[in-house]
């Protein structure tokens, strides 16, 4: 598996693979590759004739108090595992190449950012969406794959798409999950034995509180079983708890669904997230 | 001249051009062109096999106070203008083409906007970014072509380019001027008989500070000399006269070239710009 770490390289191998008339998928990851990753870039080599896997841990969207500095890296893996599910090729940039010396462009989705992470994360979603902009400016695909563990990122990146007419289709994937329903992330690798055992709470909530959706309860309702049911394990601390419209992601105006519930709960340092939308 | 206003007719005719091994050069204009606008179409057509102009006045860039309803619109004459100077395609979008409903996404350059225009127009450089990206997604163009009329204007759509890493380049070309002097504005067509006879104290303002540049003079002493050499004209109200560091905006540390000198002026409601870039 070939690894570029220059905007030069992936430009002329993307330019190459379109001169044979190949259709060019990117998986934006920040590595640590798992396998809802790897469904992800499965997913790309079943559409597209090109898969380019970005690998780049990007400074801009943590805040000054996470966990940028800790964040696992493990490139030689992480390219072991993107050939073994179809990629042809892994980008790894510097932060330097990424952001050139003085960069200070940013490109910013304002409404959507507002609530649930963004709440909670200023500046997240800025950095997402720069950096998204930037590998789209880079690779030029024709279609981008995103998962839908990271539901607003995944939202907010397809209004940029659309706002900005940028010439790519942003494919939604669904959330990978390990048997007892913890949905994949690099971060569980942080959690200790006792908090991954709890960790599956997020999830059982997040059903409990689809259950009150599909009966027809209110958006309190939902939020309040669920954030009940995380309590069970006294171990996990609630950051939030909402159930939102899938769209806007503001409180809907309607009990039962549609409603997105989303949720970001603590164990110990570790942040993890998780989602279900309930359809309507 | 076929006038395009939808999205994917550009992008077809774009996608037609390539196909024939065309290279692609825009010339963002907000309509209403001049032999400034001219210039920029001819050295297009001189470098690039299809030019591309875009007609659109972009209300995100214009302040709640500004003339966006008042700006000038004559599409068919810009198209035979277009025309005539080697365009093969006018783009004229409707607003709603360019911001869908609801659209919230906006690309902003910090730290060269804070100065000169950016300083007394808040938002604008904003408005600029914005549009200037999604003109460069849509139509995909080698190069685009902007006037040093709008030196700042320039300069910050540059440093986007290169930030954001968008396949573009960007070629900046010559101020052109009326035989007194006076820089070619759309804006200029405003102008009252007395103002436009007024109007060229602006260049000589900056002619002036030019020379104490090129004296070893300071930025302040430049600055002095223009402001009086301006206010020979007691109808031109000075909004600001600069000199700053030609790369970052930045006051100077050093005296002498090189120098940004740049004004912006006020006759009657009409606001005017203009610049000269004194060479190190």
């Amino acid at each position: 598996m070939r690894i570029a770490d220059r905007i030069v390289e992936i430009r002329s191998a993307v330019q190459r693979a379109r001169g044979n008339g190949s259709t060019v998928g990117l998986v934006p990851t920040m590595g640590a590759l798992h396998a809802g990753h790897a469904s992800l870039i499965e997913r790309a080599a079943a559409v597209d004739d090109f898969v380019v896997v970005s690998v780049f841990v990007n400074p801009t969207q943590f805040g000054p108090a996470e966990d940028f500095d800790a964040y696992p890296r493990r490139l030689q893996e992480d390219a072991s595992i993107a050939a073994e599910h179809g990629a042809h090729l892994v980008f790894a940039p510097t932060v330097e190449e990424m952001y050139p010396p003085g960069a200070s462009t940013f490109v910013e989705v304002e409404g959507l950012t507002a609530n649930l992470c963004g709440a909670v994360r200023p500046g997240h979603f800025r950095g997402v969406t720069t950096v998204v902009g930037k590998l789209f400016n880079i690779v030029a695909p024709d279609r981008a794959y995103f998962g839908e563990k990271d539901y607003q990122q995944m939202l907010v990146i397809s209004k940029m798409v659309r706002d900005m007419h940028m010439p790519v289709e942003v494919v939604a994937c669904p959330t990978v999950r390990e048997t007892d329903g913890l949905a994949m992330s690099s971060r569980n690798a942080y959690l200790t034995a006792e908090q991954r055992a709890a960790a599956p709470a997020i999830r059982r909530g997040l059903l409990a509180g689809e259950r009150v959706v599909k009966q027809g309860g209110s958006a309190s309702e939902a939020v309040q079983t669920a954030i009940a049911q995380i309590a069970t394990e006294p171990i996990l601390k609630v950051q939030y708890v909402e159930a939102v419209d899938p769209e806007t992601l503001t409180r809907p105006d309607h009990n039962g669904a549609p409603m997105l519930l989303a949720a970001a709960v603590f164990a110990g340092d570790t942040r993890l997230i998780d989602n279900i939308v309930v359809e309507g």
